[in-house]
């Protein structure tokens, strides 16, 4: 790894570690609130939370801050990155005007609550008004930011560094056939697995976790699993990086997939070059980078029959109704393949249909072409053509999702990012066999110098052809998923 | 409660909001770090903690803001309050240098290895220098922050402000009663008790804490129970105050005991008016009136007969073994008097023996009086002399506490203070009967109105006298050690 050499770099790093502390709290203030703070403290951890970003955002805003940055001569690729990542910073806190950030804020929160309770009503209209704002806002928010071809480009490069709508198309060519391979592949696996109705014992379970985790290469040294409502990783620095599991009490592939997918961004972060502690680039790339790890640990890895083969005896220790099951039994449990109304209960072949629709919706509305109350049709109308099912109610439908109340609209497609890279991953990196030899360990070493170790040195798209020869290709998720469910 | 209405103190305040949340900030990451943080992050911790602290310091230090509190006029008691807050911490990083506060810091780090290693193999000498050095440094850091009477006077005052030598010698007047008194009450006592050596179940005895917590007023909506290494108080903000508990698997009355003192910490910082939010003056006073609580809660409300009334069912259902012990078995087991080498071990007795040595041997070290190298004969004699019992060795001696390889020559007084003040207010607020009745809401309301609301407001010794009508008097203590243990 290239050493920081330039004196206006070393002093731009010695600057950002006060930005640095200021995250690694908020990390750990976020982490606690998902997991042990008491419930009546949300409103004063806001206020804490809200305190420490300004304090952040002004430190990123300083005049001297921005001036090291801009005229700096970065040498080599480490102070490069150093310089991009916090251009990136430091445009979107001075490029959108305070007004605009407290109008979104304000917009957000209300349109929060909102969308949560029209999502119980399963009632559209009363959440259209806020969406229709939120729409705006995103589009004002694309011209504050600029673009060249497309408002939309603005909004993809805030969540996928580099992503654009160009991108987006040539990666989603590949809908129609994944949509053919999955109304085939959903032919071959019964409506429901009985192991899906197996209650198990929590204790047990997450005993298993701990040991499957362990020997995929998690180092609890530098990292815990606790338990939250919805799963998650959480990086504070280099040497504390923690991840949540739920339990559920029944279908417990749900809980140990979760873990492994977290696992895969625990590891991401885990393995950042030591080199690169406390600069701006100690921290996984892009959501899209990110997503292809913890999904090749989840469906590449951990979704496989090597997988059953390798755990079966500790889950047959911690899930004794297990005994009355084959490996092969388990193995399908794992790849159930069945249409899917809801985005985060689909199996990874119809997921990335799921992105898609929200992708080409986000596009219609974001260029004008589609009007917010028109959704509720278009959204069912495509569902029926891509996956087979259409939503009875629109809280089965549109509403499912949090990240529009949340005013997160370019954001989907990080997803679909994630599983094609895993599977071009797969491909260039040879990793059949290792995967079938149980070899975790020679894989996160090639995961590690490949991508992890960069941390943000380099852009997504180019991270992703140096570790793998090939910018995002996605025959590679095709050929994928036709060798794994139709074969 | 008086409302901010100059507007110099207001703008004081919006600024401290910067530092009550990079201190709620370092509350949580000291708490992480005693109960969930990975084995291999402290180093990383460390580095933030610091780095986060420094902001702090910088805020106060920015002249700005001394300048708008040097020249605040006050208008009532809580402005008042507030300046004279921020003027303490203000004097202490500005009057000490920075090469004082780093040359400490590296002593101390050094001091606390060599003084484990020291405790380890019972070796005096080995700690000596040391000692030496920090005796040095304390007089040094007296004289950079002045005094007028006694150089121990600007030490004492560190932890508890307006605590002089003075003071101190009128409080330990009583210390050859109390030595008296205690050889008499260890008569009546047996050398064991055999409900030390019953083991219990830690998930029954984790229940009845929180059963008891609950009952004495544990607020759990703001709140929270661990484990760590050592018992604690920890206040992130208003809303979220934590305590923890160590569970040894036997000897239930050391986790129980220990579980209500921290929740007497706890509860005072609870009570804060929430006029006092966020300000310089939401936190307890000091050291002395925060251990009044916790011991008043300990000893005076846990440490009854009519506290194992109460609770008698409680115990009984999660410490089955005590179904062949009757009321006073149990009652005599909390209150068992036994001379004790250690202080941490001490009965409420002679706890208070355990401070009067230590204040007179760092009086004496401060003063010139005492040579460290003197300090274990000193020690030993002074030990056989008020407790009646000789350590045979010195890490059962001089060296048992962590205390002065921290540099923290001046604290120990506090603990005085805590012990004496509880039983005044046992005195003064005519807690007996409400104690006898069980009545713990009327009697937390009694001290929320006379003291916790109170926050900082006043300084500590003023607050004693609005709170119990007269300055801190160690005769009620006596007293109430009469009643107690010898009547």
């Amino acid at each position: 790894m290239d050493q920081i050499i330039t004196p206006e770099i070393k002093e731009l790093v010695r600057r950002y570690k006060e930005i640095w502390s200021l995250n690694y709290a908020l990390s750990l203030l976020g982490w606690d609130m998902e997991t042990y703070m008491p419930p009546n403290s949300s409103k004063e951890r806001g206020e804490v939370r809200g305190n420490l970003r300004t304090q952040v955002q002004s430190i990123y805003t300083h005049p001297e801050f921005i001036s090291l940055v801009e005229n700096a001569k970065p040498q080599n690729d480490v102070e490069r990155g150093i310089i991009r990542v916090l251009k990136r910073q430091i445009k979107y806190y001075t490029k959108l005007p305070r007004e605009f950030i407290e109008e979104e804020e304000r917009t957000t929160t209300k349109a929060f609550q909102v969308w949560r309770e029209a999502k119980e009503k399963s009632d559209f209209q009363m959440f259209q008004p806020m969406l229709e704002d939120i729409v705006d806002l995103e589009r004002r928010k694309a011209d504050y930011l600029g673009y060249e071809d497309h408002p939309y480009d603005a909004l993809l490069d805030i969540y996928e560094e580099g992503l654009t709508v160009k991108r987006c198309d040539e990666m989603f060519s590949v809908a129609p056939q994944i949509s053919d391979l999955f109304k085939r592949a959903k032919e071959r696996y019964p409506d429901r697995h009985p192991l899906e109705d197996e209650p198990y014992d929590m204790v047990f379970l997450k005993r298993l976790i701990e040991s499957v985790l362990t020997v995929l290469g998690f180092d609890f040294s530098r990292g815990r699993i606790d338990v939250s409502p919805h799963p998650f990783t959480i990086e504070m620095g280099l040497y504390d990086i923690r991840i949540t599991v739920r339990y559920e009490g029944k279908d417990f592939r749900r809980a140990l997939m979760a873990a492994v997918h977290e696992f895969g961004h625990a590891t991401y972060e885990m393995n950042i070059s030591e080199d690169l502690w406390a600069t701006p680039v100690q921290r996984g790339v892009s959501m899209g980078v990110h997503e292809s790890q913890s999904r090749f640990w989840e469906n590449v890895v951990g979704r496989s029959r090597y997988f059953v083969e390798r755990f079966h005896d500790q889950m047959i220790m911690a899930l004794p109704f297990l005994r009355d099951y084959d490996l092969d039994d388990i193995y399908r449990y794992l790849t159930l393949v069945r249409p899917e109304l809801i985005r985060v209960e689909a199996d990874e072949v119809q997921y990335v249909l799921h992105i898609y629709l929200r992708y080409k919706l986000e596009k219609d509305l974001i260029e004008g072409n589609l009007k917010v109350s028109e959704l509720p049709q278009v959204w069912n109308d495509f569902m029926d053509r891509l996956i087979g099912v259409r939503p009875s109610k629109d809280s089965l439908g549109v509403l499912q999702d949090i990240h529009w109340a949340h005013a997160s609209i370019g954001y989907f497609p990080t997803y679909a990012i994630g599983s094609m890279f895993a599977a071009q991953l797969y491909e260039k990196l040879n990793m059949r066999n290792l995967i079938e030899n149980k070899d975790y360990s020679r894989i996160m070493t090639i995961l590690k110098e490949r991508i992890h170790k960069w941390g943000s040195v380099y852009p997504p798209d180019e991270l992703m052809k140096r570790a793998s020869g090939e910018y995002l290709n996605p025959n590679y998720f095709l050929s994928y998923l036709r060798d794994k469910y139709l074969s």
